[in-house]
């Protein structure tokens, strides 16, 4: 999708780690942004991101790795060359659907988004013919929706999830993390923050839903008390979407995690627009007055039990 | 799907003159039966099948064409990996849909039918990777939806429709004929000679669908009323599902053909059970006591003009 940052790069590094040449796709999909949402405001910087693989590739260059092969930029009449790309929930088109998976947690507030992506993903797959191909952890339900496809529909190719790049502190990077100014980026970390405790409670041991989450919602609840304390040139306003035990193939909610398949831990929060901003205050793109939803997920590891 | 016939063996007789290696593949597909649809009493054939083939197999080496390399006999369990196959509308699993042109015709009776086609084709084509495939005239819609999903998602492989094999009457050949005694047999090229006036309109000139249909209802108008004339022991009801004259992309009906373009030309009748057998009459499996659904199709091709 472009709006390309570290994230991006590891799969990008760690595909050339494991082959010789890596195509990178830059396409943003129409049939994944729903009628309401703004695909006419996603980032388009096609310069920088050209900048940053070419840099990439040099540094693959020296260090003897494979190297970036081609970038694959197409237009919506190549990818949907017969009707225009239809984002309804009817759907007039040709489109994968893989369900129940695709409409729990993110397909919840996003019924289209999910066939969006397996449908695109599949052309790209049959365009590219990749002994491999490369996803980020962090959109977790995106992962076990390809794997489920490509699982399914016998499609001859390896997927590789690569591990969520981090800022220092724990935010997993994010194309959308340029909307969030100095005071709603350092809140933002409350998300990571409560997979993490969640995470600590199963690696001590935990198994039952309510203890592994009950970790979380104590860090959410206490940071939205202390903002609730703070000035509206202060503080900042969050809503959690939701906070998800699940099965690791499913993605269904589960009350034991069964140490033997392990589970993900994922939510999503809403960092609501600043109430009023502080003279001189560090603002974000947009000048923090856009709702910036937030994703995250941990795996929980099988364990020896 | 099993049920070989000689149209079927004509597809496989094109493919290996075409090709070196010929891949047939006999699978009765759960998913493209509707819920009210019997599945079960499908036929199966598998030794039948496989001899027909090995006959013919044995022909194509004398005659220096390419040979049927495998035959390929999956369970649902290969087909269908994850979760058992659905044939609900709502539609639970990996599928591919292919709209509006699932919907129409064919489609308008039989809800799942495509969305079960396309699937099983995509998971074939996956899992064979075929240079070519081969597909059969007599199932219009079906090729249309292939020709589509090949077309939209990609799919590196070429599709090749074969013309229709006929009874020396004109009868298309079919799996469900089996079911039909000499009395229903006789009356069931209605549809054949219905859609062979239609098709001499067109073919001197006309190009107004009211011209070119009136030909096909005056067909089978005129043998409703000879069989009215009948007593039960003698005549044979049936049904006019539709008799369509539509765009040969996208399968929509059409006021006048576009000469350039051409159409398809395309029926469905029922041929009911009989009401009353006489003694000694010769019956078709299962004795004439079922509705047969026939289906026919020609192809206008394009014109000079």
């Amino acid at each position: 999708m472009g709006a390309l940052h570290k994230g991006h790069l590891s799969l990008v590094r760690q595909a050339a780690s494991e082959n010789t040449k890596v195509f990178v796709s830059i396409y943003v999909n129409p049939t994944q942004f729903g009628v309401n949402e703004d695909l006419g405001s996603y980032p388009k910087t096609w310069d920088a991101d050209l900048e940053q693989l070419q840099t990439l590739d040099h540094q693959l260059a020296t260090e003897g790795l494979g190297r970036v092969e081609a970038i694959f930029a197409p237009t919506s009449k190549t990818m949907y060359p017969t009707l225009p790309p239809d984002s309804t929930l009817p759907g007039v088109g040709s489109f994968v659907t893989i369900t129940p998976l695709a409409n729990l947690l993110e397909g919840k507030s996003r019924p289209v988004f999910f066939r969006g992506v397996a449908t695109v993903c599949m052309k790209l797959f049959n365009i590219v013919e990749a002994d491999r191909v490369y996803f980020g952890q962090k959109d977790v339900q995106q992962t076990v929706v390809i794997k489920r496809m490509v699982k399914d529909l016998h499609i001859n190719t390896e997927v590789r999830i690569i591990p969520t790049e981090r800022e220092e502190d724990g935010l997993a990077m994010s194309s959308r993390n340029v909307y969030l100014g100095k005071r709603r980026r350092t809140v933002g970390i409350v998300l990571s923050q409560a997979l993490r405790a969640a995470e600590s409670a199963y690696l001590v041991g935990k198994r039952e839903r309510d203890q592994i989450l009950a970790m979380a919602w104590d860090v959410t609840n206490r940071v939205d008390m202390e903002q609730d304390g703070l000035g509206e040139e202060e503080r900042v306003r969050f809503e959690v979407d939701y906070i998800s035990l699940a099965d690791p193939d499913t993605l269904e909610e589960i009350e034991v995690v069964d140490a033997a398949r392990g589970a993900v831990l994922s939510g999503a929060i809403k960092m609501l627009p600043l109430e009023k901003t502080a003279p001189g205050e560090e603002l974000g793109l947009g000048d923090d007055k856009v709702a910036v939803r937030l994703i995250d997920n941990i795996p929980l590891s099988p364990q020896a039990t």
